[in-house]
């Protein structure tokens, strides 16, 4: 069972949904961007600056942590997201290394 | 620029056009049969015996085509479609082998 936040075990995780998580162009660049960054780095939602309102910034974050791409931390005011790239790539080998290397737009 | 029938050169694919096509899970399911069978394998698309209207496979179809997933032929009275493999492992390593892998339903 997911954790009380919805974080999904490793072995909960489906392929299907983690490719339906990253088929939207915003949370594509949400993996993309903590894919890119040093292993570890925790980022705010408002970090990436998208001109989206906060709910809808919050939906997205919630399909993300949802389908297991993502962990989210409280931090007092905000909730800071990490990449699971270790479970990912034991899960799905291959695949952040995939998003990682492919812009959304070539 | 695609060909007349909406098939895209591989440079012109984009792996996140490629995983909201395979988001679907009925897209999904084709794009897994196909990868488990034979290299180069043609099937139909009736051949599936998905319970949706022909318009429906339709539509589902095209969107597997225009994002470059698979390649279809016309065969007189149906169209058979193929994996494009080669050219998306070439594109996009590593990713016809995660969905050959990964059953949508674990």
């Amino acid at each position: 069972m997911p954790d009380a936040e919805g974080h999904p075990a490793p072995a909960e995780m489906t392929l299907r949904t983690v490719l339906a998580a990253l088929a939207d162009p915003l949370r594509y660049e949400v993996v993309r961007a903590l894919a890119r960054d040093a292993d570890g780095a925790a980022r705010t939602c408002a970090s990436f600056g998208f001109p989206v309102s906060k709910s809808t910034l919050s939906h997205h974050f919630r399909v993300l942590r949802e389908s297991g791409l993502i962990r989210q931390v409280d931090r007092g005011n905000s909730r800071a997201a990490t990449l699971r790239r270790d479970e990912i790539d034991a899960r799905f080998p291959g695949l952040v290394q995939l998003v990682r290397d492919n812009p959304a737009v070539p």
